[in-house]
This record gives structure tokens, sequence and C-alpha cells, in this order.
């Protein structure tokens, strides 16, 4: 017989079915067992009337076991209107215990409140066990789910670029270095320079959903030296413009998408109602954000800082975003090009061809049109005195490579401020820091 | 104004739109210029009349642009049978390049035949310029599609487990090591603890698509460094059974999917017809198979080497498979336990309680029912002398863990075999081998 998912068993009434599950809990009384069953989709009640002379094998089964440990139980679904849980209840026929838990769990998974981070990081797999914590994972498999549907809608091919690379190329200093048979490996930090060899080798439209790595010894809420990137790029492009509005289409597809299928069990475990963005999403220079900044909430920072957002100005700026443009989303444009990645097309006034995504005060993400003259992306890179460090890549513009720009999206940092989470270390299946490699 | 994509002109008669792409070729004739403009989904000619004073600035770029520059280009789209390619051809108003390539190519990239693979790895993004390896992106992308949605479909969460590891637990051999820090850390050779890990923490049916590393100093055409594993693993099933079922009706569906979506240009590009499997794929005991070798083909190998299937087994079981069963797949079951990984289960005589997979004659997969019982898992590993190694993953299983099982796909293998070509060096975007790290 085939398990019936917990959250279907209400097409099954007065039918003999099979399910299985944890034991979440048990109620043992002078007459009567309840058992509480969970998977992942939900929990049931199972009722067992100890006076029956039939279920004196499942009674003695019930009477030493553990809760946490899984089961199997055929029985028959009925209607019950006087059980709070889904007004129903399984009356089994036969429980098979299929593995056994301890009597002692490390932590009470149901109420995390005063359990240490840590403990749940190094107990994650009893950690995950929490109804919430479970369901994160769901969200972020749902809402990753939907940007890939549009991207393939959208003529876009995935692609899977190494993450072994033969030179730490991008910034020697952030990256790990691989012991690789005789010689050194590093790991790729971004699939950047892969992503517009794609470009050259006339591709088009990829995408890749894959992990970057960052030896960075940083210890904040937003931070890992592994996380997954959500990484886009495509050719013929205009300007930046175009990134700007196929990421605006992309994440108001997904996030509508999953409002449709989600929406109200986020609504009830999380109390976040997703909001559905509206196209355009608002765009501002950057200056503009920070003048308005000071005339609005009085935020003054010195000029010099003024060639980025400042954490502050991020968070800030959602506030300006909802009340200027009843938005959570904001496009900060104009960006001196001074201080990004050579790899970026600049006008000639030296501004920036690109944009940040801020997303509820954190940016969420960085696109922008690429250089993709040969000419150009040399003299950039000289600039930066990387021209030998880079030279292969440099080498990808030499027989010609369409106008293309791109963007990407940490999918972690994506789900901890779409479910307001306080920290990417609950959205990672496993975190990663520079003290946690375990378990 | 919007780019056309080259296969979508059909629908522009008589229209002036835009479109952009590489120079294929240009051929400069006494009074016209003809250029073969190409982009990722076809080819269209353009014709410039030389005699045509507004053509004159046109005529001129077109004098001295190498090919494989890029160009963006107006124009009307005109319905010409006489033209071979499509029958249309574009009278362009307007012509603006976009990027020059140099004059020379490392290599004719339209006929690699005599093109050695290394020399066309080192210029990776000139050998993708070929539409039969540009294709085969688009194949492996499309399958990868509709294997994920198949398992959407089937409530399936897909998860993104950690590469970085705090120890070289699966077998400390072929891991490759890290700087990490001031320790070391290592590259995952497979999520299959993570796959586990998610099912003791009641996650029910995950999969993910990730980078495996694997430091195995062989250049065989089948293995790489690095490679894309397409792992599955789900809970509460009753044998390995369901485990290749599911595995089974996944593969026909994305087989399904891709011949409706790409199959006549498959055809024509590669000369193959994808095949559809039929349900159930056919089954057969290792004892089986070597013995039906033996009397249907003379295949003799010694005993000692029958605990396993041999490459050249592997091989001809396609032809048993396709005369037994009219099937290009085959299960194989009931190998001796004792060679197989401690985490699998075995029936108590010591028989593996999984199977794998054999499509044309090579292995794509192994599958199996874990071993989710606390004492039994301990016992495994304790005789694997493992304990202390996997101390971390013995943990998962002590407070209780559904039965459970899945599989892993290569994807890159996967595409080899779907296409017929010679090694995994080409259906990776990039291959990574003990002599590969570029570019």
């Amino acid at each position: 017989m085939e398990k019936i998912n917990i959250n279907e068993l209400k097409n099954y009434f007065d039918k003999e079915i099979e399910i299985s599950g944890f034991v979440d809990n048990i109620r043992n009384l002078q007459w009567v067992q309840f058992i509480i069953l969970r998977d992942s989709t939900g929990k049931v009640q199972v009722t067992i009337e100890k006076s029956e002379e039939a279920n004196k094998e499942m009674v003695e089964i019930i009477n030493t076991l553990p809760i946490e440990s899984t089961v199997k139980i055929t029985g028959k679904v009925v209607e019950s209107p006087k059980v709070k849980l889904n007004g129903m209840e399984i009356i089994p026929s036969k429980i098979e215990v299929t593995s056994n838990s301890s009597l002692e769990l490390p932590f009470n998974f149901k109420d995390l409140a005063n359990v240490n981070l840590d403990t749940r990081l190094d107990y994650r797999f009893i950690d995950l066990r929490n109804e919430k914590n479970n369901f994160i994972f769901k969200v972020q498999s749902t809402l990753v789910r939907y940007m890939r549907e549009y991207l393939y809608n959208n003529n876009f091919t995935e692609i899977h670029t190494p993450k072994l690379l033969g030179a730490a190329s991008e910034s020697g200093a952030e990256v790990f270095e691989v012991k690789y048979f005789d010689r050194s490996a590093y790991l790729a930090q971004s699939p950047q320079f892969y992503k517009q060899m794609a470009m050259a080798a006339g591709m088009d439209r990829i995408f890749e959903v894959a992990p970057c790595f960052r030896a960075e010894n940083s210890n904040t809420s937003r931070h890992a030296t592994e996380f997954t990137s959500f990484d886009v790029e495509f050719s013929y492009i205009n300007s930046f413009n175009d990134v700007m509005n196929l990421e605006a289409e992309m994440l108001t597809y997904a996030l509508s998408k999953l409002k449709e299928e989600l929406g109200d069990k986020i609504k009830e475990l999380f109390g976040i109602d997703i909001v559905v963005p509206t196209l355009p999403f608002p765009t501002m220079p950057l200056a503009d954000v920070y003048k308005e900044l000071e005339e609005r909430y009085g935020y003054k920072v010195d000029e010099s800082e003024k060639t980025d957002m400042t954490t502050e100005a991020e968070r800030l700026s959602l506030k300006l975003a909802k009340e200027k443009f009843n938005h959570e989303f904001l496009f900060i444009t104009d960006f001196p090009a001074e201080k990004r990645a050579f790899y970026h097309m600049r006008n000639k006034d030296g501004v920036l061809q690109g944009y940040d995504l801020i997303w509820r005060g954190v940016e969420i993400t960085s696109g922008a049109q690429r250089e993709h003259r040969y000419e150009e992306i040399c003299k950039n890179a000289k600039e930066k005195g990387l021209d030998e460090d880079v030279k292969f890549y440099l080498g990808f513009f030499k027989y010609g490579c369409p106008p293309h720009g791109g963007f990407a999206i940490g999918v972690d940092r994506l789900t901890m401020l779409l479910l307001d989470i306080p920290s990417v270390k609950e959205t990672q299946f496993l975190f990663r820091g520079p003290n946690r490699l375990n378990p």
C-alpha cells in the first residue's frame, strides 16, 4: 500500500490507508492512547482504545515508544469534529515501528526561543524538525523553482561552470586554495568570468544556481564562506536597463507564484504577507538617495562615504521606497565605477552602467552591463593592475562578443529577507562560516 | 527596439525589425554583399545592394569587418524563396558593429574533425560556437529542467548542501583538501550524508543538482575531477523497488518532454532518435546477467569478477536489454553488499538492497535503500573501520529516522550517452581533470 501524505487524508474518510511519520507526541491516558503523527505535510491524531482486545499489541508498543521514533500505521481515517487537530483521527489496525529514537533529545525543537543557535546548528537535523525551520526550505525551493521557470520561459539555458579554478583570478585575498594533485587550485568566488565566457561562446542567455566560496574571515548575519548564488547573464542588451527590467520581471513572477502556492502557510507560520511587487520597480540615482535620506530623515554622511550605499542608508531606503513609491524594492544607479570590478561597463564620465537592488532595506543583488569590447576591457584590467592575472579572461573578448549584462542574487539572503529571519545561518541548509564546518 | 530572435523572423515578413548576432560569414561580390548572421536560435542572410547610394556606409563597414564580429542590424524581413537559408533575407537600413573579432581565429570551429581536443578545450569559448557543441547545453538544460519538474510535481524540495566539509569522511583517498583559515577543509565527493541528514530532519523528499569533487588521478572518457550530480533522496519507502520506480518514472518523463521539445533538432544535428522508454524498466539480478551474457554471447569472466559489472559486461548488457526486453535501460540488482558503501541497506544474506542502472551499455546511476536503523548503521560502519570517521553522520540516526533511499545521476555522463558523444570532456561546459584546470 502506498503512503498517504497527512495533508491528503481528508480525501480518504472511512477508507483503510497507510500513513508514516515521526511520533510527534503521545498522551497515554487510562482508557485511551492518543498519538500525534507528523510528516512534512502536517500532523494527525491516532487514537487507540485500550479496552479493545485487538489493540493489545499496539498499546504495548506505544507504552514504551520514545517520541520522535518513526512508525508506519495502517488504519481507517475517521471524521471526528471533536478532534481539534483537523477534525479527524486515525483508528489504527497495525503499527510498525520503523526506527527508534533515543529517550532524550538534545533540545526541545518545538520551542527554540532559549536554545543557543550554535547548539541548534550542531544538531541541525533536530533543529530542522521544527515546523517553521523545515518550511523555510520549502519556501526557498519554491522561490528558486519559479525564478528558474521564468528564465526557461524566456529562452535561457542553465549551465554548470567549474568551481575549481587554475588561478585565483578575481581577487586573490578572499579565495580558498585547494591542494590539486601536485599543484594548487582555487575555489570559485563567483561564476562571473564563465558566465561571460558563455556570452563569447554565443550562448545568448544563460543562468546558473550553484555554490560560491569566499574566504572572508567575518562573522555577520549576512555572510557565509559558502553560499548559493543565482546567476544570470544575457546578450544583445541595449543598456543595463534591460538587465534591471529582466530581474524585476523575474522576481515579480517568482513572488507571485510563491504567494499563490505558499502564501497562506507563510502568513500562518511567519506572520508575513508576501507583497507581489508592481512593475517597473522604482529607480533612483545614488546621489538622489542620499539627498532624500537627508531631507526626509536627517541622515547625514560624509561625502567620502557617498560612493556606495552604507548599511544604514540601505536600511533607511526601505522607508524611502515605501513612502515615495509604495514599493519594497528600489534600484539604485549611477555609482562611481572606480570602486567596482573592472569588468563592468562605465560611461565616459566614469559612471557605472549598473545598479544595486535593495529589498526591504538590504542589498540583494548587483547587476550591470559588462564591458564586452576587447580594447576597453584590457584597458580597464590594466588600470587595476590585473591584466596579467586575468589574461585568460581577456582572451574571451578577442574574437567578437555581443553586448551583454547580468546579475547575481544570493539565495540564502533572499530567503532571509523574504521570511524576516535574522541571519543566513538559519536560511542555509547547513551554514558555513570561518568557525563552522560541521556537521 | 527589442531584438528579435532569428528563429522568430518568419513572423515578421515585411516588417522593420532589429536583429543582432555574430557575423557567421560574408560573401563580398561585385554588386552585392551577403552576410550570414547567427544567434543561438539560427542563421539568416542579410543582403546589401552595393549600387544603392543609401547603402554606402554599410558597404564600407562590411568591406573591412572580420567574421565573428558582432553586429546589430535594423532592416526589413523579406520572404525570398530563392534564398536557400530559410527562404528569407534581411534588407538592412542600418548596421552597427558592437564588437570586433580578430582577423584570424585559433581554429575553424565549423569543422572540428581535425582539431585536437585539447586545443578545442583551451579555446572553449570558440569551440562552443560550433552549432552542435552549443546545442549540447540546450539539451542538457532541458533534460535537467524536466527531471526537476517531475520531482517538483511529486512534492520534492530542492536543497543546497555544503561542499566544504570539516572531515574527509566518505573515503579519504580521493578527496581534495582545502586550506581553510588556520585549518583544513575538504571538498564534498557527494551530498550523500547530507541528503540523509535531510531525511533525519523530516524533510521527506529532497533533491539537489550540484558539483561533486573527486581527487581521482585517472583519465578516462567518463571521469572528471568535478562534475554535476543530480541527487535524489526520499523517505517512507517500503524497499529499494520504490527508488527504482521513481527513477524510471522521472527519466521517462524527462526524456518524453525532451523529445517533444528538441527531438527534431537532436535528430537533425546528432542523427539520434530519442527513445522514450516504456515503464517499468526491465530488471535482472547480477548473476542472471552474467549467465545470459555467457549463454547468448559467449562472454566469460572469472567468478571473482562477478561481484560487480565489468565495463565489458555493461557494454554487452545493452545488447541483452534490447534483445530480451526491447529496452535501452536495464536495472541490475542483487549485488553482494560487502563491496558497497556501509550506508546501504543489506538483507540478512548480505545482498545489497539496491541497484545499478545501465543505459546504452554504461552505468548511469547507483541507487539503494539506505540503512536507517541506528544500531545497524553503527555496526556496518564499525565493520569497515569507519565508525570514528563518520561519527557525526551516525548521530543523524539516533533520534529516529524514517526508512529512505535514493540515487544519483551524473548529468554530464547522462548527456554524453544521450547524444552519443565520446567523452564527458565535451558535455561539461568546462571540463576539469587532473591535467586541466583552465580556462
